[in-house]
C-alpha cells in the first residue's frame, strides 16, 4: 500500500506539543502538581475533566487527552505518583449511583428492564479513569506510553495500595489490546536492524548477551531467534525466545554459548532447544504470552525444519538454593540415598549432611573441582527431583520457571549437571539445569493433570531420581 | 523487519482445518443445528463449554475456538442464526450471581470489601459470550470474521430483539479493538493494487463508481483518495473519504466527476471539496470513524498543500423531499416567500403550493427544462434551508448528512441548485446540494453549539433563505 | 534499508530543469532545431560538446547531458529527428584515426606495442555519440528515457538508412544494460498495483484483453502471469507471459478465456499452457527476453507446483494464411491426400483446389457452419503441418512463432482445428492453433538441431499429417 | 509488487549446483588446473568454448557459464591464477582478423563497406573472454562474484603482465554495469540491519571504528551516513561517506569522535563535515564514485537541512610525512620563515633544520608535550601548506587526499594543527588535517583549473603561510 502513516494522531500531536510549549502547558502542569500546590490540583482536574466530558466532540477530546500525556511525561516522578493518584481517588466508579443500579437490576420487573439495568451497571463499572487513559492511545505512540505508565504505576502501587485497583483496570485494558491474535511473529536475524538487536541485548533476562559477537553467535544459521510484536508498537518487542537446533538434548548452556563453536547445519538437527525467554515489557505484566510464544515457534519449526523430532528446553532452577537453605536434617536426610549422604559429610567433614550441602557450595570454585562435585553430584541431583515434583508455593511448583512449563503442559525430561557453571547458575540453581519437554500430543493433558489434580509429569528417569 | 507473520494462528489453524474436515466436524455442528435437531444443540453447548473452561490450557482454548469459528462458517445463515440465539439465550450473565455481588457490593464494610465486590461484579457482567468471541481472534483472519459475524447478527436482531444484547456487547468489543488509535490513514491512489481498488468500487455508497475509468478519475492528480485501515484486516477499507482540489467552492457533483475534464495543478488550488465518504463495513455500524477522517486527512492536506485555505463538503440532502412530502400546505406558506410560490402555483396550474412543488418534481426531466427549473429555484432553496436548519428528529437535525456534519462542527455554508442531476439527487435531494464548511478554529465551538444547545451554524447567506 | 533514492540525479535534475526554463533553454534549443535554422545547430553542437569533454568534471558533464535530454524531450518529432541525424553525422567514429590505428595495430613491434594499439582501436571505435548517450542515464529516469528515444530512432531508422549504425551502436548499449543477469522475475496477480495492470492491458499484443474483469479472470488462480523488470525501470514491464493451469493439452483459446468458466484447483492441474506472450519496450526490439522468461516461468512453476507434468503453449499461425494465399495449385495439391481435396472441390463448386480455400475461407462465419468445418478441416489440418514443417524463411521458419519456439528448442505437439474463431485468429491462421511442447530435457538436443541443420522437431501425430 | 526474485538464475543454478557436485565436475576442474597437468587445461578449454559456442541455446550457455563460475570458487588461489592466465593466453582477439579488418575498413570502397568493416572490427576487438565473464552475470550473486572475481586478478596482474588487458577490459565491462546511474543512494542509521553496519565496520578506512557504540555514536542525530549500492548486490555497499552535522569548520577529528559529546541539535547545525569516505569494493578500482557520492549528498544534505552554509571535509594529508622525509636542507629552508626555523634548531640541539624536524617527530608522544609542539606548528603548517598547495606527482597533487578533493573541484580552506593525534594521524600527516571546501558555485571554475593548467585553489590563510 501507498503512503500510510503510523500512529493515528502522529502530526496532530505534533504541531499541539508546540501549542501547548508555547502556552507553557507542561510548566503548568508540573507547577501544579509540585508537592505544595495542593489547591493546584483543581487545574488539572478541570484538564481530566474537559477530556471526560468530551467537550468540543471526540476528536477534541482526544486531542486534549494527548496533551495531557505529553504534559506527564514532563513531570518529575514524585508529580507522576501524585497524578495517578489523582486519577485513583477520584475517578473511580460512582459508588451510589452503583449501589442503586445493582437494586434496580434486583428488582428488575422484565427482561427489557433487567437488560437496562445490566446496561447502566456495566457502564458504572467502567470508571472514567479507565476512559481517560484509553483516550491516551490518541497520543503519538500512545500504547507503548500506556504500557510505560503502568510500568510506572506498578512500581508505586507497590507502597501505596490505594492504587491497585487502577492498576487492575489499566491490565484489563491493556490484556484487550494485546491479545494474542494482534501479535506478530517476528524472526530476529543478524539482519534485524541494529536499533532492535540492541533490545534484546538489554531485555535478556536468563543468560546476559556479553557482547555483539556473542549476540552474533546466537543469531547464526543453527540458532534461532523470535519475538511477538504489537502492530502499535513496531520497534519494541514483548517477549522473545532463543532456540539452539542441536542433537540430542543440550545438557549444558556454556557449551551452546560457545562463541568458538562451529555452526551446524541445521537441517541435521534433531532437537530444538528453548534456552531463553524473556519478557521485555514491565507493563505488561500479568498479559500472558510465553505459553503461546513457544508452542507457536514450535510449530514454525517442525514445519520448516522436518528432521526436528524433539522440542525441549535447558532452563535453570532459580528457587533451589533458596528452598536448599531452608531445608532442615531430617527432611534433607529423608530425600536422599545413604552411601551418597556418607560420602559427602566425611568431605565436608561435618556430621550434619545440611551443613556439608551448605558448606561445600560455599566453597569457591567448587564446580572446577572434579573429585568434589562427583561428591556432591548425587546428593543434589536427587534433591533437585524432590524439589521440582514435590515442592509446592500453594497449588503450583514452588520453582517458578518449572511452574511456567509444568502449567504449558511440558514435562520433566531430564537434569543435568554442572549445566550452568555462571556464578547465577551456581548461586541460584547450583549448577543445574533441566530440559523440560513439550511432546505436542501430551501438552492438553499433561496441563490438565498439573492444574486439576497437581500432577507433575516427569519422565522415568527424573523419578528414579526421587 | 524480517519474516512475519500476519495473525497469530494462521497456519495453526489452517492445519486444525484438515483435521476437523477428515473427523467430518464441520458436518456435525451442521446437522447439529439444523432445524430439527433441537436436543443435538447439547453437541454445541459441549463445544462451546470447553472453550470456556479453557480445558488444555489456553492455547488449546483458542485452538478450539479457532475450530468452532471455522464450523460457524459452513453453517447455513439459519444455523448461524440458531447458534447465534443459542449464546443469546444461554451464554449471557448469571442473573442471581450478579443480584449477590451487588448485595454485597452495597453492603461493603471496608473499602477492600467493596474493591472485592466491585471486581466480582464486573467480571460477572462480562457474559461468557463475549470471552468466547474474543477468542475466535485466534481465528485465522479472526477480527474479520468477528466484524462479518456481527454484519450477520445485526440482520437477525432486526426481528429478533433477544438477540440486542449480544449485539450491545459485540458492538462494545469491535469499539475497543478499533479504537481510532490503532487505525491507519492510508492514501489510495491509481498505484493501489487492483484488488483494493475494486474494493472501494463496490463499497461506495454516495456516488456509484461507474467503470475502473471513473476510478481513474477520481484518482488523478487534483483528487485524492483516503482510507483508514486496521492492522488485522489490512485488506479491508473501514471508511474512506474522496476529495477534489479545485478554486471556490464546487456547485456541482457532475462536473466534478467528469471524465473529460482535465486534471488541474493541485499546487495550484485553494479548496478541498470532500465529497463522498462511504463506511465499508456493515459489522461496525455504531463505532464512529467518520469524524477523525475528515479532521484528519484535512489536517494532511493542509501540511501538504499550503495553498488550500477551504476546507468544505459537497454532500447530499437525503432526506429532503421525504420530508416535503409531508409538509401540509400551511406550514409550507410560511416557509417561502409569496412571489415565487405565486409563479409556482401558476406553472403547476393548481391552486395549492405543496400540490404544486410535487406535481412540477414529478415532471420527468424537470431539470432539463430551464423555464421550469427557474420557477422551482427560489421555492425549494428556501425549502431546503428552512428543512437544515430548523427540521428536527428529536434533538438531531431530522436530515442525517446535515446531522454528521453539524455534530462534527461544520457549518452549513451555501446551498446549489441543479448540483446533483442523477436519478437518486433528484429523487432524495430535489438536485440540491449543500457545502459544509469545516473551519478547524471554529469546529469545537460549533460542536458544543449544536450538541448542547442544538444551534445549527450556517452562513449568512443560507441564513437568508430562511 | 532506510530511505533509498531511486535513480541517481533526480533531485539534481528537478532543480536544473527549472534553472534551464527559466534560461529558456528549451526553447532555445526548439528553435535551433526547427526547420529553417540550419545554422543554429551550431549551438546543439557546442552543448554536445560540452558534455564530451566533460568540462567542469563528470558530475558536471552528467548534468549537462541531463539537461540536453530534458531539452530534447520538448522537442517536436522532427526536431528529434534532426537531432539525431546530427548525432548520426557529425559523433560517429574519426575515420582517419581508426585507420592510422589500424595500421599502427598491424605493425607492432612487439606485445606492449600491439596492445596500447588495441587499446586505441577500441577506444576510437567507440563513437563519442554512445558516450553522449550513456551520460544521459544521468537524466531522471534516465534508462526509461533511452529506451524511448530508441523506439523513435527504430521509426526514423526505417525510412534513413544513415541512423542504422546509431541505432545499433544504442541496441548494444542497452543489451549490455538489460543483460538477463540483471533482471528481475516477478509474478502479477490482483494484487498488483492497478497502474501497473493498465499497463498489461494496454501491452498484450496476442489475445487482446476486453477489459479489467477479463483481466481479474486471467489472473484468477488457475492463472499465472509473469514479467520481467529492470530495477531502474520498475513500473515498466519488459516482456510478460501468462499462463494457464489446465488438464491436457488446451485446445481452444476462447474457452481458456472463458470469463464464465469456473477457476479449478491449481494444484489439481497436470499442463502449464503459455498462451500469450508479449514484448513491451519497442525500445528494446532486438533484445531477446522470451527464450529466459518462458525456461524461467516453467523452472518456478514446476518447483511450485509438483503435479505439472507438461509445459507447452498455445500458439497461433500468424503467417499461415498469406503462405496460403501465394500457394499455386499444384504445389498445394502435392501436399494435401486426394479424397478431402475432391470434397473441398465439390463444395466450393470450384475445379481448383488453392480456388477452393481461398473461396471457402473468405465465406462470412465459415467456422460456425460445422459441415463446411468439416470439409476445411483436413485440407487446412494437413497444409499448416506442411507449412510449420518445411516453409521456410531463409535458414528460418517461414512462420515467426515457429521460428521463435523452435529456437527455443521446442517441438510442435499438436495442430487444433477451430482453436481460435477471433477475427485476426480466423483470418491470419484459419482458426488453427498449435501446442509447442518444451520438454526440459530435450530443449538443448531441439535447439542444436533447429539451428544447426534447421531439422524441425514435431510430434508422430504432426508427422503423420505430412 | 508481490514475489520478486534476486537475481536471474538463482535457483536453477542451485540446482546446478548438486547435479556437478553429484558428477564431480569441481574435482575434475581443480584437478585438471593442478600445477601438473598442463595438458589437463584441454577440459576447461573445452568448457569454456562451449560456453562460447551458445550450444544448445543462450540459456543453456548462460547455465554453463555458471557452472563454470561455480567451479572457479572451490579452486585453489593458485588454480584461479592459471584459469585467468589460460584466459589471458588464448581467448584474447585474433590479431590476423584484426589486422585483415583494420586493411578492410581502410581500403573500403563506399559508406555501406566501411560500416560492415567498422561492425566487423568492432566485434573482433571485444575479445571472447568478455563474452565469457559477461555470462557469469547467470550465475547466482553473479556480479558480486565478478567484483570479487576482479579483485583476484588484480593481485594477479601485479606480478603479471600479461593479466594487464584482461584486468583493463574487465574494468570495462564493470564500469558499464556501475553506471552512476543504476546506483542508489541509502542513508544508513542505527536502524539498518546489523550485518550491514559490520560492513561498514570492516570497510572504513580512514578512522577505523573501534567498537559498536563507536558507530552507534557516528550514527547519532547530529552524524549521517550515506552509501551506493547497485541493484545487484544489495547487501554490499560500494562506497560509503560519514558526514557530522556542526558549527563551524570541525579542526579535530578526536573531538569528532568523541562518544562522550553529547549529540546536538542538527537543525542547528550550518556546518557538513565529510571526516571520511571509504570505497569498499577493492574489484571495482578504477571505477569513480566517490565525486558523485560527496556531491550528491551535499546536495540532499541541502535540502532536508536548510541551515547548512558550509559543506567541507577534515581529511588527513597521508603523503606529508614521506615528502618530509625526502626534503634536503636547502629546499627546506627556502620554505620556511627564519625565525621558526632557528627556534626549531635550538630545542632539536642540531644545526640541520631537515634534521631539526626529523628528530622532534620522532620523539614518542611529541604531541602531548606543548612547548615543543608550539615550536614545531609555525614550521610545520607552513610546510604543510607548501606541499599541498606545491608539491606534485606528474600533473597532479602529490598528495592522493588533495588530488582527490581538487580535481573535484574543492579548495583547500584551512590546515589545523594537531588535528588527528592518532598514531596514523602523527605518522603520516604529523597531526595535521585539511579542511577542504566545496563551494557548490565553484567546484566547476576549480575542477577546470585544476585539472586544465594544475591550478590549486586555497584560501587566504593557507596562501599567506606559504
Amino acid at each position: 500500500m501507498p503512503e500510510t502513516s503510523a500512529g493515528f494522531f502522529d502530526r496532530t500531536v505534533r504541531s499541539m506539543r508546540l501549542a501547548w510549549r508555547r502556552a507553557g502547558g507542561r510548566a503548568a502542569l508540573r507547577d501544579t502538581l509540585a508537592p505544595d500546590l495542593d489547591a493546584g490540583l483543581e487545574r488539572v482536574r478541570a484538564q481530566i475533566d474537559a477530556c471526560l466530558e468530551g467537550r468540543g466532540g471526540e476528536v477534541s477530546a482526544r486531542a486534549r487527552a494527548a496533551e495531557l500525556g505529553e504534559a506527564y511525561l514532563v513531570l518529575s516522578s514524585d508529580g507522576r505518583r501524585r497524578f495517578l493518584q489523582l486519577l485513583a481517588a477520584d475517578y473511580g466508579i460512582d459508588v451510589d449511583a452503583v449501589r442503586a443500579a445493582g437494586t434496580a437490576f434486583a428488582g428488575a420487573a422484565d427482561d427489557a428492564a433487567r437488560r437496562a439495568a445490566q446496561r447502566r451497571l456495566r457502564e458504572l463499572l467502567q470508571p472514567p479513569r479507565v476512559r481517560l487513559l484509553s483516550q491516551f492511545n490518541g497520543l503519538y505512540e500512545g500504547i507503548k506510553f500506556l504500557v510505560d505508565l503502568r510500568a510506572e504505576l506498578i512500581g508505586f502501587a507497590a507502597t501505596d495500595t490505594s492504587l491497585e485497583p487502577l492498576d487492575a483496570e489499566l491490565r484489563e485494558l491493556l490484556a484487550s489490546w494485546f491479545d494474542i491474535g494482534f501479535l506478530q511473529l517476528t524472526r530476529i536475524t543478524w539482519n534485524t536492524p541494529a536499533a532492535l538487536l540492541e533490545k534484546l541485548i538489554a531485555y535478556e533476562a536468563v543468560h546476559a548477551v556479553r557482547s555483539w559477537d556473542d549476540l552474533k553467535n546466537r543469531l547464526s544459521q543453527d540458532r534461532r531467534c523470535y519475538a511477538f510484536f504489537h502492530p502499535s508498537m513496531p520497534e519494541e518487542p514483548l517477549i522473545f525466545v532463543q532456540v539452539a537446533l542441536v542433537n540430542g538434548l543440550a545438557d549444558n548452556v556454556q557449551t551452546l554459548l560457545d562463541e568458538a563453536a562451529p555452526a551446524t547445519d541445521p537441517d541435521g538437527a534433531d532437537t530444538a532447544i528453548f534456552y531463553s525467554i524473556s519478557n521485555c515489557q514491565r507493563g505488561l505484566a500479568g498479559v500472558a504470552f510465553g505459553n503461546f510464544l513457544i508452542k507457536r515457534v514450535a510449530h514454525d519449526l517442525a514445519r520448516d525444519l522436518p528432521g526436528l523430532a524433539t522440542f525441549a528446553t535447558l532452563s535453570p532452577v532459580p528457587g533451589l538454593c533458596d528452598w536448599l537453605a531452608q531445608l532442615d536434617a531430617d527432611e534433607l536426610n529423608r530425600r536422599i540415598d545413604d552411601a551418597p549422604a556418607e560420602r559427602l559429610r566425611r568431605v565436608a567433614e561435618v556430621p550434619d549432611v545440611a551443613d556439608a550441602v551448605a558448606r561445600l557450595l560455599a566453597r569457591p570454585d567448587w564446580h572446577a573441582d572434579a573429585a568434589l562435585a562427583r561428591v556432591l553430584e548425587p546428593v543434589l541431583m536427587q534433591l533437585c527431583a524432590h524439589y521440582l515434583t514435590t515442592a509446592r508455593r500453594g497449588r503450583q511448583a514452588h520453582d517458578r520457571v518449572a511452574h511456567f512449563h509444568l502449567s504449558n503442559g511440558a514435562r520433566i525430561e531430564r537434569l543435568n549437571w554442572l549445566a550452568d557453571t555462571s556464578m547465577r547458575g551456581l548461586e541460584q540453581s547450583a549448577g543445574i539445569m533441566v530440559n523440560y519437554r513439550y511432546k505436542l500430543n501430551d501438552v492438553e493433558k499433561n496441563h490438565e493433570a498439573y492444574t486439576g489434580e497437581g500432577k507433575v509429569n516427569a519422565s522415568a528417569a527424573v523419578r528414579r531420581l526421587v
